[in-house]
């Protein structure tokens, strides 16, 4: 099938999206252009790059590119301050210019971090995401959210910094683990639950097949574009960008008291998706119904949807609840969520009970 | 005599400046709006503080605000990954939220890495600038440059992030160092060489005298007011606003090369301004006449005009020049320098030759 372009309507900050098999070489050329000196200056992902070397510099030296290629091993561990430093000093000690792109090559973490050392580094240079996992391709690579962890929690120090450019190559995802692979879904059901009924009811029908070929390339390119509008919209989540955060506040909190490693991120928000549209049952908001449906159909992909199902329990409700606390999204004291009136109809909610909402949790760890 | 007040006018990010003494005292309650949770959130220089704060503390309280301060030892040595790392962990522990602002208490230095450090909290809260030293006054609290130092040389990393107020009160000043005034001082002829040649015939009438009381309130606002026509043009350095950078390539590696503590920045900038015009008429595009009026009137304040009087040297020419060639602003390898046509008439050359530099800056060490 052809590849899909979805464009994020930013002014003269717009930039493509290319999606599906062969986005690489595809996007090659238009690549070439955001680096003016000819050297293709690249923050990978050590895993990845051992995956994809030969075709990642096959396809840069086929633009007329010199690759020169920065490993960054550590995962995670790697979106911290000590891993911010050392990216930006080497793009320093390359003599990189404000005109050149810095490219990341790698999931989301390494999308992140590269994304704030490219907004911080003399003030901010251009940068390319071409990333490699189901996750990033659907949602971190997109809308110019970057950022690192800091020993308070998850994305707490950031910058908003848009790409130039987002190559989102289906073939990369041909040796991601199945884990990993459904992880990223669960960001596309996502968009489908916050506004896109006719998206969720599309991969309700495909069920589990959503996860494969044609059909995953169309769920992530339709997952893109309603992202692409919601940024073009509120780029700094000064209103509706929020939105995107449903089943958010749940996911950091699970990840931030997680035994280190456990869980991944994407596991994280199925549970947190789950969570925010019962809760939204228990308000009386949301009808049972669509709140199940949502459910039977993430854990027909096989992701966690239960407190008990997740990796890195057990979870203490009380401190879920300080985690949630004091999450970025919060004003004057009280916690802020993102919750739906139904299936396609997310909503955001800034006053949260704190008593409740650890009630609440007690009672889903029991089920 | 009366406050001035200049606005930077960058649509809904415009801010007011005030300026002249008591500025603290009459922007107070605009400074209360900003802080909507009741407490003034302050990053502080330490020796700023230990000087004058009864008279913020007071002030804050008649504002219906509780400060919480963050004292900041180190000077120069603050602004750094692991100062930046610091402030940014202390206002995370404190709660703060996207919508409070961060109070920058202190002198450019400090004002640097708060208004850094506000720009990644959370992906960005706003801050504003309370500038102490007339350095920060005239130049670095105003246009949203922010930054840390990083080993390859100054302001490396940072980001473009305006202040939401600036408090620039001249009564300050009064236990600022003969030095430090001096030296903040250079950037107010600054801005007469770069495109304000009635403001600089002024001060070359006040002559010394531009120091003291009125006639240094008025030379601030002139100073200030030239810098917000240009930060409203090109917010981003994409043209115009590298102007301002007028003596400041060479006087950046100065401060590298220099001895560590000895050298102030304003006593780099002075003797960068003469440099830039004498290279400017080496060149063949001055007058000799416009360097000399320059160099004639920054000497009379007691600044250094030769490489030899730099305090902090000796410094190599070819080492300088190397520094140079490392600037943020450089494309494509070449050094660009801004030049000057005559007092008042700065451009940018974007071509400076590497080996002609070192001979020139070889001659003027011998001066």
């Amino acid at each position: 099938m052809t590849l899909q372009t979805v464009t994020v309507d930013l002014g003269a900050r717009s930039y493509d999206v290319l999606i599906g098999g062969g986005a690489l070489e595809a996007g090659a050329d238009e690549l070439a252009t955001l680096c003016p000196r000819g050297r293709a200056l690249i923050a990978a992902d050590a895993a990845a790059l051992n995956l994809h070397r030969a075709r990642l510099e096959s396809v840069l030296k086929g633009a007329g590119l010199t690759p020169v290629i920065h490993a960054i091993e550590g995962g995670e561990g790697a979106k911290s301050w000590a891993g911010l430093q050392s990216l930006v000093d080497w793009m320093l000690d390359q003599g990189m210019e404000r005109g050149e792109a810095l490219i990341a090559f790698g999931g989301g973490t390494l999308g992140d971090l590269a994304g704030f050392a490219a907004s911080v580094m003399k003030r901010g240079c251009n940068f390319v995401q071409i990333p490699t996992t189901l996750l990033a391709q659907v949602d971190s690579s997109v809308g110019g959210k970057t950022g690192i962890n800091t020993s308070q929690g998850k994305n707490l120090a950031g910058a908003f910094h848009q790409p130039s450019l987002v190559l989102a190559d289906t073939g990369f995802l041909a040796t991601l683990p199945d884990r990993e692979l459904r992880a990223g879904y669960a960001e596309i059901v996502k968009a489908g639950l916050i506004a896109d009924r006719a998206l969720f009811e599309r991969l309700e029908a495909l069920g589990p097949k959503a996860l494969e070929g044609d059909a995953l390339t169309q769920a992530i390119a339709g997952a893109v574009a309603f992202k692409a509008r919601i940024v073009a919209g509120d780029e700094h989540e000064r209103g509706a960008r929020a939105l995107l955060n449903l089943g958010h506040t749940f996911a950091h909190a699970f990840e931030a008291e997680a035994k280190k490693g456990a869980l991944i991120h994407g596991e994280a928000v199925a549970a947190g998706l789950i969570l925010a549209m019962r809760y939204s049952v228990r308000l009386g908001v949301c009808p049972q119904g669509d709140a199940d449906r949502a459910e039977a159909h993430i854990a027909a992909t096989g992701l966690p949807v239960r407190i008990a199902d997740l990796p890195g329990g057990p979870f203490d409700a009380a401190r879920l609840v300080a985690r949630m606390g004091s999450d970025k999204k919060n004003t004057g004291g009280a916690i802020t969520l993102v919750l739906a009136r139904g299936v396609g109809e997310a909503y955001i909610w800034p006053g949260a009970d704190r008593d409740d909402l650890e009630r609440f949790l007690r009672e889903e760890s029991g089920r």
